[in-house]
């Protein structure tokens, strides 16, 4: 199971970062080589890799993006792609069976889409095959106000649409939920429909200017950090420094 | 501009058929070979190409998509990549710049991220470079109902959620809105809203159960057609009949 996967990485390294290997390189080859030297260098403080389509459509799924995988499980590490599906069940089985055949052992899904014929199929083949996937909740950027906070009518009654993604997350059974970071409030409100059943995932530490404390603090499990440390003068003492956050 | 691009290659092919190119085959060599020899056999019945993550992952953007959007373009049509943008600011331009790079037309977009740090900047890039942006308004799966039709609160006042989407696409002046041809009575709907300013697509025609004739007769502009043609014992007939619908 990709909970237990991520717990003892977590255990080991004493660590709750989840690295976005979110690169912008000029060229392929330096894409890889920087990929591979912070795996290496940051591969003992932290406790999962994220991957987005900053490598993948570069790089090409199974060219480059699966040498990166496969060498993130050298270190007993799991990857999550935050490919973000959103389509209908047969592009979205289309979508996971490419990134499970690559290696990652997770990945994230937009509720938006519904249970039906939409995110039904891929939790299906994923806990078929061991692999997790996570929800999208709630953003970090601005333009999550439009639609994420947004009241929208449950059986009658108003709710905020990120706590309606939530209670559904929980009812699906999914592997875990997403949450910005930026607004510290929001993950304490989810937490409290989550409970310990569903661990919550914050990215939006640093750059976007969500504090790594308070989001722990709030209840998340795990902190998504990718421009902060992979553009920091020195990536492995930023990584050290937010790990030692909850030390 | 993307409109007058597909509006040309619409006029001169007398069609409204966007080809979905979701190709399912065993090697990149058959993906590649099958893709070629239906574009060639479609190429004047159809208006536009649209392709998905089922050539994107396994063939690789640069690697094998690439020749794709170059071999579309050399019979005149336009290229629209169904990559429904769904992730912060900084992410979705890695995306567009990526797609666009390789040649692509257009790109489809969810608007559940919202404008701000959201949409705003794929919008503004795309429009810098001649290109287009489709938002997807409703969805042609059972699980749209979830959501897509869910009362939403705008001012205090319920609406279905693919109404405001609609709304706001046109606010945010997008090139095209997608709406599912399974509920034709939506696609009036959402004309209603939109007027003759910005076109509806329609996929689910077939496989899913949505009527060409139908849709086109409620509202929209273009139907994206994929597995009804590409599976068929015999595409071109299956490509002709379709657009002798409103011939």
């Amino acid at each position: 199971m990709f909970k237990d996967k991520i717990g003892k990485a977590s255990e080991k390294n004493r660590s709750r970062i989840v690295l976005a290997l979110d690169l912008v390189e000029a060229s392929r080859e330096k894409l890889l080589r920087k990929s591979f030297s912070l795996l290496e260098n940051l591969s003992n403080l932290i406790c999962a890799v994220k991957i987005n389509r900053h490598l993948v459509l570069p790089l090409g799924l199974f060219d480059g993006v699966k040498k990166i995988v496969g060498f993130i499980h050298r270190f007993g590490l799991p990857a999550i792609m935050d490919c973000k599906i959103n389509d209908i069940g047969s592009t979205n089985l289309i979508i996971a069976k490419n990134y499970f055949r690559a290696g990652f052992d997770a990945l994230t899904v937009n509720p938006i889409i519904g249970f039906e014929d939409g995110l039904k199929p891929v939790l299906s083949l994923a806990h078929k095959n061991g692999k997790g996937v996570i929800t999208v909740v709630y953003m970090s950027h601005k333009g999550a106000k439009e639609f994420y906070e947004r009241k929208v009518l449950d059986g009658g009654k108003p709710k905020p649409q990120y706590i309606l993604f939530a209670e559904k997350s929980l009812r699906w059974k999914v592997d875990g939920v997403v949450v910005g970071a930026t607004k510290p409030r929001k993950i304490g409100e989810i937490k409290k429909v989550l409970g310990e059943k569903i661990p919550i995932y914050s990215p939006g530490i640093g750059v976007q200017g969500g504090k790594a404390e308070k989001a722990l603090k709030m209840g998340s499990s795990f902190l998504i950090v990718g421009r902060k440390i992979i553009n920091a003068k020195n990536p492995i003492k930023e990584a050290e420094r937010i790990r030692m956050l909850y030390g």
